[in-house]
């Protein structure tokens, strides 16, 4: 499990808490900062945007996007790059057949289909365009998943500030007693308060980790078209290797060196 | 119909209503919220910004546009591959004069078009120009209605916030009275509150979800070219299931496999 | 003359000032909004910004450009389509050199210039290259004419932020008498309302209206240069017109039919 | 010298002073808007973030790139047309290594360099990849240094508003004159005027002007390696002009004519 | 090292607290900007909005991305292109394979594993392949690297506002002595002042500064993509020179012919 997620979530909340009960603007009662009303608001004016703003059936799919963000991810391209290799070497010595075998050791369903397009002799053309046709609509269903998160990134403070301006209009209209205002005031915060802190603890960061986890998974897929392509074309290991190891970065390329010699 | 449209607006509506009322906030008079000047700035600058923006024939096309974000989507990419698969069964068994007669369990033009122009033996590369040029088109139109939207979703908080200002410098030129400065914040609050919410319940919601919609309709209609060219060119049934699925996310592919194999 | 930008403009105009004359926020002093250190200071900022930002010579093509926005387009890709038709019909049955009378009842630069080079015996690529250089440099040009209204959208509320600020400073500098503080905020707040109208109720709209009258136009020259091609490829006039439509939405496609049906 | 931009400042400049001046909120001292503290406050604060944002070299091409903005420029496609379609012909005649001599005729390295390469009978694919490398880093060039212009508008806006947050921050702490409060938000306020007139009268103004010079210049480029091809490939002088004009607006194209006629 | 960062942030904090100390707003505490619940505010805030937004791995990252910033880039395109030039001509008199020799000269590792595939005789095209992807990747990293800080460029600002309201929510609560308004406000302005200066003081310039070195060493390494694969097709070293200055500015290229004519 990704506890980063977790844990920012409690950072973020005990630090500001912690904040505003020992600081200069001490206060006895965190209660201040509760408010039905104010909630109502906020949450009501996002759900209703939210809910013109994508169909019921991309709406079901936020409790399983948000579980990415709290899933420890466990494809590293290192180990990837390894086994490719390996699958190259036994390509290379018993046959593409060879690796029919091979598939049951996978537990990614996208090289699965990869290697047993090519074990089944599929033109390699059409192999990539199969492939790259899945990688595109993955990255495109990443897409809408996080567009929904952007944009709840906007509607939040927006209805924060809708919701003090609805406070303000009240509040102003029939004062008589001096001293309310400054409660009042208070009061009508809250909405913008509630919608800027949603934005930024919340949904612009989740928005942020989606699109990190997509670049992470498009670039575990890239590999593993390349890697597919080239150990149906016959390629020499050490060429397979070559052409992997551009993918990582200079100071992880020696893992790679690690494992594939360990086995070699 | 797509009930999520009406639903989001009538969620929004009623939570902000409700929060008014129950809050501490409360008020017995939501006439307050309610200003024949102020709906006559917003309503008529927003109107006269658009009217500008874009011609009239465009204008006309809002209903139009509007429906869409009402109607309920019946195409499934899961049947139309479903259609497509038996449809390259057909051709590979008895030529592909004989999608001929097919053409009429086909609801949509598009599809109907570039079926007709295969049976008829068309250049491939042709088919291939004719579908994406009406595809490019069709999207470029898609984003002309929803630029109708998104220059709304600009304008109205836009002159909110100039009513709000019409009103600040109407008010607080001649104040001999200070208990009336309250109430005159209050009325140009008021114009604030509209062009906000007319934006965050209204337009931005519906540009998102015509956004959504174009996105579902091009991918259909990509599936569609694809499925075209791959019958056209003869491929193997289970080719033509392989290319096509690699659009659909791999949860629902057996959706697929249960169909075409139920008719099999 | 396309009335929507006069009409837009009026209908903005007068639904603020009824808004303001009627409301709660009733005066009999329009004047109060006018004010001519106000109208220097937006003005004048708005001016020396656009001066720096554009050499003169883009500058006196402002008149030109707002001409555009007046008159009415009255290109329709319809009957264009139906004229490259005719064109075909002819090309094939007397030869393309048949087309070199027919220029003539051709009203636009750009189609005559690629007709001639067909009929010239031009080699296809080079036309396709010339007309494609001459498309670029066109929708370059029209970008060129929207940046200018694009900075003028930035400036005109910036400056009027400006003098509200500089009418802030003054004011608050040497306040003797309670009193004047409304009055002065009254002044002050004129130029953001003179920044925010005329970017709300000129810039942005015209901006908005070059963009899709650019959009147009490219589409037009798009249905030309394909035309073009297609009858110097000596494509039957049948595969001319299925291309061509390919642009059309769908409903208005049967108009094509009529039109070249009926001079058949 | 291109005077607009000099023009621009001063006509900014004095109208806002003259407004000040003038209008309601005359004022007999404009020593008000003057005060060192401010003055350091955005400049130092602009200068620190620009040091951390752009090495050293960068930086100290700032007087060079601002002097592309008061520098006229004399660069006419028009003359340059004509002399590619007068090098074409001289071209046709004698062969292309007559234009060995006319390279001292042209006072643009980048053309010179094209058209030596085209004598040396350099492949017409390397000469392509070598023009089109050399305009790729030009404009890769020009958008550093406008990038640099682009930072300052972000910054200066910036370090007004963070003056006058401090500024409110040091007066609000220890009032104890109710009638100091004026004053010093005057005072805190000059900062944000400071940032603001920077921001649109001088940064965003020039990068803007940066970015049309740009355009300009990679428009002229483009024709000079369109030019250089033509010629090389021996095309006929008529067909280089058809290609080159295509470049122009159709209003200017004329002058070509009249130009090439003139010494033919 | 790259003093410029340094000294950009001693200046910035510099001028400001000048500007503070000198100026109309003087004062003799400084300790007035010094508040630990504010600092717990937006750094916990932000921390926590990092902390979820980015895997941990990326967070071990941030030190050894902001070296980046502080340490002098020593690579000079000049020295790098005379000494590819130098390869040409070792290349072109002794065979490729002397080749061999002189990578322990270079000490960039993506330019000696270039060479030394270009030694093996590898594939042209498969050299370029690899080196692409790895310079693809490059920069899909630093891209990745950059994202850290343009999110904290947005969370710092948000955090100092939220700050800020949380300060007047507590303020405006329960106010008796009026005399208390201003000190509070004052301290809630804090925040906002912290998460401003964080943003443009030290996020954004880093920010920049971290895309101009990504754009200086993509440069560079296509310096090195196109010098590689120039020299293993055994072109002319001057045909290689001449390729290789189109990468740099017209100023500088004498440099490279002072270099490469001085080893001549």
């Amino acid at each position: 499990m990704d506890i980063a997620t977790l844990a920012g979530l409690l950072i973020g909340a005990f630090f500001v808490l912690y904040g505003i009960v020992t600081g200069e603007m001490k206060t006895d009662n965190l209660w201040a900062f509760v408010n039905p009303s104010a909630m109502m608001i906020v949450g009501g004016g996002l759900l209703g945007a939210v809910a013109i703003s994508f169909p019921v059936k991309e709406l079901l799919r936020i409790p399983k996007v948000l579980m990415v963000c709290f899933r420890r991810r466990t494809d590293s391209p290192v180990e990837l790059i390894s086994k490719l290799v390996r699958f190259a070497e036994v390509a290379r010595r018993d046959g593409i057949l060879a690796l029919e075998g091979v598939t049951d050791t996978i537990d990614d369903e996208f090289l699965i289909r990869g290697i047993q397009l090519a074990v089944d002799g599929t033109d390699p053309e059409l192999i990539e365009q199969i492939m790259n046709t899945e990688l595109d609509n993955l990255a495109e269903r990443h897409t809408a998943g996080r567009r929904l998160f952007d944009g709840m990134t906007k509607y939040a403070p927006a209805w924060g500030m809708i919701g003090t301006v609805i406070g303000l209009i009240l509040m102003l209209r029939n004062i008589e007693d001096k001293s309310a205002i400054g409660p009042g005031m208070s009061t009508a915060l809250i909405t913008t308060l509630y919608g800027a802190v949603l934005a930024n603890l919340v949904f612009i960061p989740i928005a942020n980790k989606l699109t990190y986890n997509n670049d992470q998974e498009v670039l575990i897929r890239e590999i593993m078209i390349e890697g597919t392509l080239s150990i149906q074309s016959g390629d020499n290991p050490r060429i397979v290797k070559e052409k992997l190891v551009s993918f990582l970065p200079p100071e992880i390329r020696a893992q790679v060196e690690e494992e594939t010699g360990e086995r070699e």
